[in-house]
């Protein structure tokens, strides 16, 4: 998504081989109209998929994902990012070690909330290790539901979750792909 | 709005005075057509306010707030919860108690994110004690902005946040106001 890479490009700051900040326009602050875009994107990648349900990951993830359920008419399930195992026989949950954090938490659902049956399209907004995905993955499967799809805003293409994911028979789908960074430098994979 | 008290009946869940679960349709399950509606809801009653910037708090007040955003074509900026000060001075910080969590955080922003002469529209799922609220005015007022509205998508006017913030002369609107609630039972105002 040319768009996409224009603003990174232009507003993100890639701090070393592994963390780029898009505050600017993603996580903290969010460009209404460049997110929106995004949705669309999925939605097209998407179209044919047979997706019945959107999830994604709080926080950073739920404008992208919010954007791509309200274009495919879709509802939108947020996973939240608990603590401790939670006592709840309605919940469960999937231990995610994250390596930007450098400690894990539990991906929490209410079981209820992904039917039998349902096929689900995950966003997040960046892929690097995989492990967020995976985690979230094996919710969706737990609940007697099939992973249609996985988008990803940014792709970090030089860490393993990509290949992890295709491996394992997944379609991924990326905005933007990098394939090496470092301080003050990106470099986009060719299309 | 109607749309959104009758959801609230059919869908909400009071488990006693104080704590309104929602989760169905607001907070982890979204349904993304009643949230573009609240949007647009929230757009038309800010629409002579001069916003030039909506904010909110992560999580749940994304949505809701991202829809408002969209709608009326401006960038939104979420505030972050984090736990300890910030040792970082691009970042400013307002401790916030939580009294459903009965603990504290550290409402965080990057400054650059608000900038002076702004006018803020500061949305969120809930609005009760008022305590996320006036942590989210003290940041917008640090950045030399003003605050020109505060959106709630419910408000549970029994406690005294609403009270609060229009004694200190803010503009405060709740599509959804309960005047009294307990267990698995709800009353709203009258409008």
């Amino acid at each position: 998504m040319e768009l996409l890479k224009e603003r990174i490009l232009k507003e993100g700051k890639a701090l070393n081989t592994e963390v780029l900040k898009v505050d600017m326009f993603l996580n903290q602050q969010v460009d209404t109209e460049l997110i929106d875009a995004i949705g669309g994107e999925f939605a097209r990648l998407f179209a044919d998929s047979g997706i019945t349900r959107v999830i994604t990951i709080e926080a950073s993830g739920i404008a992208p994902a919010y954007a791509t359920a309200r274009i495919m008419r879709l509802p939108l399930v947020i996973l939240k990012k608990a603590v401790s195992i939670a006592m709840d026989d309605s919940l469960i949950q999937a231990e995610v070690f994250s390596f930007t954090k450098q400690k894990s938490y539990q991906l929490t659902l209410q079981k209820e909330y992904i039917r039998p049956g349902d096929r689900v399209l995950i966003i997040d907004d960046f892929l690097a290790m995989g492990e967020a995905a995976f985690g979230a993955i094996s919710l969706v499967e737990r609940c007697d539901a099939t992973v249609g799809g996985i988008g990803a805003v940014i792709c970090k293409s030089h860490q393993p979750g990509l290949k992890r994911l295709l491996d394992a028979g997944y379609n991924v789908q990326a905005l933007a792909k990098i394939a090496e960074m470092g301080k003050d430098y990106i470099r986009f994979e060719e299309d």
